[in-house]
């Protein structure tokens, strides 16, 4: 951590930070520059809090040159890890997973018939929606424990391990019982207390980015969940917010490469969500592979257009399983498989 | 609504969807243009989710004509709302309020001896997080319920209402029992299930605006607790996330006019996080008076390099005490008062 | 276009409108509303300005249903562009381009040494900048007309066609006289005076989207030079400004479908500014092929710690050839080939 | 500035680095981390190129501590520049000056009837553009020559100084002669070939900010211009563009404290294409004033709904004396008039 005071802070209001900071077991270095008086500070500075640092008047600004994250960092676990999802493997060098199914469950026929059409095109594990965020409350709000049993209904059928959203802490017996992967939805990534509870299980999460939240703070939430003890996270980029208005958020695949140089923890990508529409779904999933994501989640609806939630982003199952075919091919290329 | 079709869409297409619009009791009237066809939908469209016709594959796209909510709408509720916290009331033509308070509690005496700064410099409430959203696990997290406790003995000791952010659902009875006005943090603003339980409560609501959320998103969360039967909502602005680096967040002053003119919900700024340093908090607090603001809420805190958290955009109480010295002189020119 | 006037505009206010509308030629069908009236208006619209509709306070808002691009729409030209530059085709749906080279011309042994690693890694065209846009005007400002004549020497040297960023207007002649394919950087895609200008030239433009604007906004540029007369337009994605910290800019892939299916331009991507940073450029540009791009230009340096500019973001030659081979693998699978 | 190098860097790289800077008469301290190397580096930094040193493979990352411009500096140059246009005072800490006038000249009539109504409200200059940047190569672009005659008419009858916009460098000359107030537009911000050109003229420049620029890139386009000798800078911020869609961009008037810290140079404020709607422009006028800007430069049209341009976000007259009246009584409360 560097700290930069202000040309003209006191000698003695210097000396005061240096002695707190020391008295906290770490070691500090002195710079005197033209204009400036610069600290570097050496030790464990994952325990100081920048901000109540800056709040000093007569400090410029404060950087962290270590990241604030350690059990997610790769520089202190250098293998990939792998997490095991009722038998599937997410992350490592080789394998990719694909992921399929509704935004929402809407009944016992409509997602045991999906999760057939999933299972038959190559897809490894079956996502349903029980539990809806949604941004109107005059909107479907999903089927709720409903809709769970019918994911469990369909997994029977099936044997795919099953994907869904929590949305509050009082339903997490009903996850850890009944889901194989938990999944924390966009709006929920920074919902801590959420996340403090999910550390104190052992089921896989799935733990999807933030629509405007940063790699380091998604990273930071992934440190909320192992900190607490539950070390089986997986990472799923889903689109941020931007500008843009052709595509309803903007996929971020340079977070791929980037999320396998800080962290060990596998990384899949979410296309449908990110971009809004079916008709970029295939694209977006084939250069997801080629980038080095760990796997795909992906909407596939056999009538999308009577979806009650996110037709619009929705596969039907034929061009969901031409998209695992395509998507293997390029996997092979580069040493994969799915 | 209008939905625009595809300039291929084959006419038994068309009559399915105008089909299934008009027996919704809506009425569909036809335009046909040079390359498309587009239909406009008379009635209360609100009851028609745009996505799920959107996905209909020769849909071109659907654009909502009236906004999406309803109790929020000033159309339907032209008088300005006053929401009562306690005594205090936020909103209409005249009174402007100034909440203060630190961050975090962090102790009895440090609470009280605020509360009684902020109570002398002219404040009208008390701030203060007991449970606190932190980035990092490891950063400190509230002091839980005996912050609360200690917020509830500095209004014994002052008489300033007390405003606290409630982070889960659980906590629900603790803050109805014990906090006049609860906080919907920025992280939480869709948090769906916390809202809809707010909802079935009848204490006052301030809402944040998520960090990168519309206007219209926030204006449909409030939506959500007044659709349960909570209708005492008060809108907070604390700065949305751009790609500006000089300052934690941007603050976007001109939702004041915009939320003025689409819903009759009192609005106030929170120029701390907005800027995330006290030296802009003057400034921003002025021009928000300015702008027509309902009122303030600002960090304040007796020694902001010892805060443990956020102290680098805490005002001193002195400083705070000037502001609204200044503040009140703006609101006059107004017609309005501190 | 879909008009919608407010819902207490007065009956002659309406018909001044529709008759205005209808003076230009184009027809208009009115929609009646429980809240508002709607037109529809019928024709070429493309010769209205929605905004000079808005400013009229009786109307709530202007929707476009068609396009406002004609020229650049594939809509009205559904077979692909493919643009010659000096014998190198770009677009269609076979062949992929790899253009690389250094950021800037720093002088005439670098320049010729590095074009020879291009060709020898299969690269087809010469990448070089010797008008450098620069944040700081302490930073190198590039080599200028010297380094125009470095770059033509390279072609000499290599018969690789060249590509050059122009600046300013006045340096048009030097281009059209030297350069093979001029590229419009991202800080200007909005200078329409150097736009104009470029369509009146029969060079091939290559058209860099700025790193805030939409992807509307960058087809309207396009409309610029084709509306001029110059049809040799390839469009490139370099990046986008995001809130993201970790990367230099946000590389948006979905543009690839999107403009492929709004456009018949072809569309190359820049993977080295978009990251800002070599490790990642690898995995970028496999996941541009994979998602359907025409082309890449990557920035390649023999020495990237003494480069004079943007060193960071360059290739090895040896890594070049190396993200060609696997680029190669994966166009095969897709049906093309590089 | 600050160098981290990675953990894993070979004693000989650091040593290279630190002898090429200390080449350039920079001194370095050594800091030692537990899992970094890091130095401070001692002196005039802006001559460094931080990114030439981070392609260094060997570097984690490099931080400026000293901002990078230095003629704009406020730490350099402790008292407010005073910017005189014709006669105008802008800057300082009594007068606040409001410009007036249409998006447009349309024709000499209307701009010589709007200059009388903006002196007679209050306005100290009179705006208007010639040549207009338009995203539509269809719609109006300006009156060019012949609009900065009809300007030159307009000052004589009213003695009102002028500015309008200069979009490329072959029209200096014109500008100079005829126009008082010089504008580079948002577009054009790091338009570097004309800052450096106006760097080299006297007549006074208003330098807009960029739609998606940091204050940070800004600042630079201001030193390009004081770079070149030409020290009259007046900075404008019109709104930057964010992910909100109810407004066109978003104002953030944070940077006006911002500005005042960092810098000596004059801020006005653009409220009309900041938010795109003159039902805010009052409220944006009003805070801007109280967050302590400069000025004001407001969009007025005796016809808003007949105007060629940006009749939307325009003020009749008579609110434009309304807006002068109502910031005048605020100026009044912090000190300052207009």
């Amino acid at each position: 951590m560097i700290i930069t005071m202000k040309k003209d802070a006191p000698k003695e209001e210097i000396d005061r930070i240096i002695q707190s900071i020391e008295n906290k077991g770490l070691n500090v270095n002195m710079i005197s520059g033209t204009n400036y008086n610069v600290f570097g500070v050496v030790g464990d500075t994952t325990i100081l809090d920048a901000k109540q640092i800056e709040a000093n008047k007569h400090v410029e600004n404060v950087v962290r040159v270590a990241a604030p994250y350690k059990k997610v960092n790769r520089l202190f676990h250098p293998e990939d890890s792998i997490i095991d999802v009722a038998g599937i493997k997410v992350g490592g060098k080789e394998n990719i997973v694909v992921i399929g199914g509704p935004c929402s469950v809407e009944g016992q026929e409509q997602i045991t018939e999906i999760a057939k059409e999933v299972k038959a095109a190559g897809g490894v594990m079956l996502r349903g929606g029980a539990y809806k965020p949604r941004t109107s409350p005059y909107a479907f709000q999903g089927m709720g424990s409903e809709g769970i049993k019918c994911m469990v209904n369909a997994r029977k059928a099936t044997g795919l391990p099953i994907v869904s959203e929590i949305m509050s802490i009082d339903k997490i017996d009903e996850f850890v019982e009944n889901v194989d992967l938990i999944q924390v939805g966009a709006r929920n990534m920074q919902n801590f207390d959420l996340l403090k509870a999910l550390g104190k299980i052992n089921k896989p999460i799935l733990l999807k980015r933030g629509l405007s939240n940063t790699i380091e703070e998604w990273l930071m939430s992934a440190e909320y969940i192992m900190a607490g003890g539950n070390e089986n996270v997986i990472l799923c980029e889903r689109g941020i917010r931007t500008f843009e208005k052709y595509t309803r958020n903007t996929l971020d695949l340079s977070v791929v490469p980037i999320v396998k140089k800080k962290s060990h923890l596998p990384i899949i990508i979410d296309p449908s969500h990110a971009t809004g529409d079916w008709e970029l779904v295939e694209s977006m999933s084939l250069a997801a592979i080629a980038a080095g994501a760990d796997g795909l989640i992906i909407e596939v609806h056999n009538c999308p257009e009577c979806a009650w939630s996110d037709g619009m982003q929705s596969l039907k199952p034929e061009r969901f399983a031409e998209v695992i075919r395509k998507g293997r091919a390029i996997a092979q290329v580069i040493g994969r498989d799915i």
